[in-house]
């Protein structure tokens, strides 16, 4: 947390002692905070206690704040799941597997993944990386589709409203999941896969998996 | 639907043609499409086709059409809250109802939902709809745990986390259910709540209830 540079900067242009990953961090939490539209160049160099030239001295523009920080939840989300291509499992193994790696990067990425669930879509940015969420949204589908062929999974859900609302429950970690909270993150993630595979009326035998 | 005053408005001050329920709709749709925070008098005005005396007409300020917006949602959940007490079900009957009369309310109060669950908490109005919003967490979870200690629900589930991953699923479905989807309100309704009490790998016989 260096504070002295601040205070006293060095006869330097663009004042260092942050790198772009605090400066990212940052200004995540801030588009989090405000909203995006609401958050100036201005206001983030405040809350950084540097100039605006030492922000573009990181970054071209705040579009592209938005952009880096949206790959920091998209390109683990999208590398996941190809990982799930590759999976040697069937199709409810790879489901699971699914489920468990998501709600892990959420965690991990939580504040990303929160910009990247609040997004409106206004600008070709946010569309761009909507339309790589609806990806995923596919993806889970498909694979929901495939384990009710395969036999493993009951056959009644409608596979698309389906993959929405197990993200839809898995999303919500961001929202609520402290880690100083009343649940640690692994216990978190099996109580969630479970409740997901066995419902809220699961047989005793059933609990463990 | 009052449209005829709409195109030929009577000789009076403001213009009306709007009624109080449709600024506020209107008003809504541009706090979820742009942010509360982002939308001016003057942009609401704009996309009102009317002044903003106009809408001052109505509403003293922008805050009170929040305050308006965010009863619009609370205000029928809380009273759902208020049925599920007077309920004579076991904890487990009691569950299914609240779960199945949220699903209900979201879709029926969908954009004031949207706004509600995207609160970030900077005014003490804000904060107020988020305390509400608690509240009903709180509500759920001690039901999680009566219908755990009336052994309706199995009991390895910890209720507060269950609480927020059971809203996490239904909340979810403002943000993608369309009316014109691939699945219609009450398959919807149906599907998510035997999702949540019998899980994906459900056993045929569980697969009615």
């Amino acid at each position: 947390m260096q504070t002295t540079p601040a205070v006293t900067p060095p006869v330097k242009r663009g004042r260092p002692g942050y790198d772009q990953e605090t400066v990212l961090q940052t200004a995540v939490e801030a588009f989090n905070e405000y909203g995006y539209d609401a958050t100036s160049m201005g206001k983030l160099a405040d809350r950084l206690g540097i100039s605006k030239s030492a922000i573009y001295h990181h970054v071209p523009s705040k579009e592209d704040l938005l952009r880096l920080a949206l790959d920091e939840a998209l390109i683990p989300l999208e590398s996941m799941i190809e990982q799930v291509h590759g999976h040697e499992g069937n199709a409810d193994e790879r489901l699971e597997f699914f489920l468990r790696s998501t709600v892990r990067i959420l965690i991990a990425k939580r504040s990303y993944v929160t910009l990247l669930l609040r997004l409106r879509g206004n600008t070709e940015l946010e569309r761009a990386a909507l339309q790589r969420r609806r990806q995923m949204d596919r993806e889970l589908s498909q694979l929901v589709t495939l384990a009710q062929r395969e036999g493993q999974l009951r056959e009644d859900l409608e596979p698309r409203a389906t993959a929405r609302l197990l993200f839809g429950m898995i999303n919500s970690v961001v929202d609520w999941y402290r880690l100083d909270g009343v649940i640690d993150a692994v216990t978190l993630e099996n109580q969630a896969i479970s409740l997901l595979f066995n419902g809220l009326h699961a047989l005793p035998e059933d609990q463990t998996s």
